[in-house]
């Protein structure tokens, strides 16, 4: 029994790729992307608009969106934390660019140096220079946990989406975990509000981190409250280099194994995913994450 | 916000010991238990009466049983898979044994070379040969997935249930799914069907694998329906040896995390706990899992 259905947002080559030291050459993101392509996953965001002085390992993002033109079956998203690198982005032909801002002042102030108001302004900007072929989504850092200021309030989540929800209620918007703290009675509580409270959005994501464990009982708590498009790192990379042996993005191997078990479609071969998973994590300088990578692994070794 | 409360069976000295080759001396699994026990964790699964033959690691359950009137915070549990067996422990003052069978027939034969109706039978007579002071658990294997024979139907538990339950609606049953395989819609559902069928039941339990990553998914699930009494492992030990790499248990210090970050009391000092399960991570021929451990030594090695 499969009922449709998932949408799966790959973000290993941006939100796994972006913390790794040693630059990895262009050409193996190329690869990495055609390989994830052809296991299915069609909505990857490949990387993002940021200051390379920031996050050199970022600093390829146009060539890789010049490459993606090769590949008709993947739907690139891009990251912008600002007004100047989101318009930068579209110049370059980004259809698909993801703002983000935090919830948390002390958060947005470290992320992207400005206060969350700032970042609210900026997105507006956006969404009145947004070309009509271009999609937009909207990222919500410390939905649920700040590094900083501790656990989030519902409603200050709920009050920052009263300010950006009505410019462009058909964005899709994604509620991230960004310490991987949150619990699933806190997730579902939250999304059950925000959708009750805007209805007139129809997309709404999650962006589970797997820090502590929690990744897929928070993506499934998620599914509960109706999202149904979710994020996910191929190989879980993406660690915090503040946290050693702390694994990062929920990873997208577990999420699709999870979803397969309960009869949920989400368009990607597993069998197909998990030699391009071990390839990830292989990637020197990577912190990856997961579980059904070794288990399927193991499996396979045991035959 | 506490709200009362789940109560933690730690069975790493039972379900996470039993698969280690190299026998743990039996002066550090008391060591081991007065840890645990210090950390707050009260049910304990010391070990099982089986076959020293079969599970040599389990051969000094009586020691243990013998060592534990010397805690008086620990409930020392103990899993027998015969009338026979479960005999031995009660002469030997066992008062709290856990009886297995698998709903599975190719699964309950394999493990404990009987067809189910005949398990059935032996804990019949294990119920009427009880004592006044003794309680008495039911473990129920491949509740959800079978290694031989797939996916379990829901009707098949609850048929078992049937000729189990009416001898003892006063004792706690387990519902254990052994293979890791159970999705977290499939944990609502079952414990949902069972709690309504038998609503003499108050004591339901939930034993979960992380072997896929969705131990604590499935934690959460079981709790949603209801559920109060969760298995767990400390250092999430009991990897399974057919699967290279692939974890076993849900860790006990995850599951604590979640219930911690959800307000929900376990009784247990997570600080106190990770030392432990640092150690038990390090029993030579282990297999260790979870994910907190591993945060939260991170955590204190950056500060």
């Amino acid at each position: 029994m499969t009922s449709p259905g998932v949408t799966l947002v790959e973000v290993g080559p941006r939100d796994g790729f972006q913390g790794i030291g040693p630059l990895i050459p262009t050409q193996n993101k190329i690869t990495f992307l055609q390989r994830l392509s052809a296991a299915g996953l069609r909505e990857i965001e490949i990387g993002s608009y940021v200051s390379a002085k920031a996050l050199p390992q970022m600093a390829d993002t146009p060539e890789l969106l010049a490459a993606c033109t090769a590949m008709p079956d993947v739907s690139p998203r891009v990251l912008v934390p600002s007004l100047k690198h989101a318009l930068r982005a579209l110049e370059d032909g980004v259809t698909f660019p993801t703002f983000v801002l935090s919830v948390s002042e002390s958060h947005n102030r470290n992320n992207v140096k400005r206060h969350p108001d700032e970042s609210v302004g900026e997105y507006l900007q956006i969404v009145e220079t947004l070309p009509d072929n271009a999609d937009l989504r909207l990222d919500l850092s410390t939905c649920f946990d700040c590094p900083f200021e501790g656990r989030v309030d519902e409603d200050a989540v709920l009050r920052l989406l009263e300010k950006l929800v009505p410019a462009k209620p058909g964005a899709e918007i994604c509620l991230c975990d960004t310490t991987g703290k949150a619990e699933p009675q806190q997730v579902e509580r939250l999304f059950s509000m925000a959708r009750t409270t805007f209805p007139e959005v129809d997309r709404w994501a999650v962006h589970a981190h797997d820090t502590y464990g929690l990744g897929l009982a928070n993506v499934y708590a998620a599914y509960r409250s109706g999202v149904r498009i979710v994020d996910a790192s191929f190989a879980g990379l993406g660690g915090c280099p503040f946290a050693p042996g702390a694994t990062g993005n929920v990873a997208t191997e577990d999420v699709v194994w999870m979803f397969n078990r309960m009869g949920i479609s989400t368009g990607v071969d597993l069998d197909g995913l998990i030699p391009v998973a071990c390839d990830g994590a292989g990637i020197p300088g990577g912190q990856s994450g997961g579980r059904v990578r070794a288990a399927m692994a193991g499996r396979t070794a045991t035959l």
